[in-house]
């Protein structure tokens, strides 16, 4: 069995289903307005100006900025092309917050019950603090603690976002094993020095014919099907 | 009623009896092996160099270091002052431990269930993350986010302590209460610009006769009981 004293969790995609969630909250937001969009190809169109935006940070082109700040310029850009205008400044903040409303995948609350009776469950998100707590509290997710990019004013997969989170456990960083669906995301915490644990979320990207991530890379410590398999496989009663 | 959007929490005294609780851990470790020390002098000798040594830091004198680092080399200072010696390297870390092991007051844990429901709870702490994890896990406490010292690499009373605390929580400095049975504590908040609300520990320091800290500063924005008394007080079921 894998021997770790702290889990740690990649959250958009691996804990909370991002793409249907912010798909729901923006035809929330826009529908009422007369939209008629493509709200599955909107939450994409957004995600996927996620890692260029990190990126002008993690290369030092700009200094660090919180993922709100991040996703909202990224908004701007999203309701321009899709030929959305006249939004007020509360409709985009309000709107921008739907990464704050994320749902988590049904075995989620189960099976960090079951992990967390065990072991410190930890952030270690790309997401800034507040972002998280508000997800938190909606969804009745128990942290206990949320480190990752902001605290650690390091972006993954920066090797010092993870480093920070498992000295801010207190721990080694091969005691600390990030749980992620995303092999690019464990292999930067191995180089890091962490443990992975590789689940995955076969829906993410698309309701059928996602081609990345269906499996764990090889030199994953441990893979299951979902947080609850995790429960079993860590030995959690 | 005070408007504000989360409330943070001092911890030692305010959340937690650490002079009772060190004392009992100080005891524990060390009577067994035939000391009948003054175990209480021994807590309050030990917090006596708190002060001390994070103004080392915030003085600039050393760069940041977590608090546990700061207890363990204050503790090694108040063994020697109790004339203790022989202890391992790992029987000093253990009872270095003992902060992570301090015991809520009676009204915290049905106090902070009824004020998490309304508001966002945060430890804005000197103590490190993992010495609050450990302690929050041991005595059942549920925080929304564990901020504070080690996060924002600065010790309270530095307004960085509480300036970062807001940020972090995505709100205004005034849209945040410091809860705290410290009036220095909350001045300095209040000058960072935070609202302020005062819970008297009045048996803190001493089991009878403590001189500071009975009654609210002036300038508090709210005074209350114990968290009980401010959860009614906050208008929280």
């Amino acid at each position: 069995m894998l021997a770790v004293k702290a889990l740690t969790f990649d959250v958009f995609g691996t804990v909370v289903d991002w793409r249907r969630s912010v798909a729901r909250e923006a035809a929330a937001a826009l529908a009422p307005k007369g939209y008629a969009l493509d709200w599955n190809g909107f939450a994409l169109a957004w995600r996927a100006r996620y890692q260029p935006a990190m990126e002008r940070v993690r290369s030092g082109g700009r200094g660090f900025v919180k993922l709100d700040v991040l996703h909202r310029e990224n908004l701007l850009d999203v309701l321009e092309g899709f030929g959305v205008a006249g939004l007020s400044e509360g409709e985009i903040d309000d709107l921008n917050r739907a990464w704050h409303r994320l749902d988590p995948w049904p075995d989620v609350l189960p099976g960090m019950a079951r992990l967390r009776a065990k072991f410190p469950l930890a952030a270690l998100s790309n997401g800034n603090v507040a972002l998280i707590v508000n997800m938190a509290r909606r969804a009745g997710i128990r942290w206990d603690a949320i480190l990752g990019a902001e605290v650690a004013r390091a972006y993954k997969p920066m090797a010092e976002a993870y480093l920070s989170a498992a000295d801010m456990l207190g721990l080694a960083p091969a005691d600390v094993a990030l749980v992620a669906a995303h092999n690019d995301d464990l292999k930067a915490a191995a180089a890091a020095g962490l443990r992975t644990i590789f689940i995955p979320r076969r829906t993410e990207m698309a309701d059928a014919g996602q081609t990345k991530d269906l499996e764990a890379w090889e030199g994953a410590d441990l893979a299951a099907e979902d947080f609850e398999d995790l429960a079993d496989r860590l030995g959690c009663a």
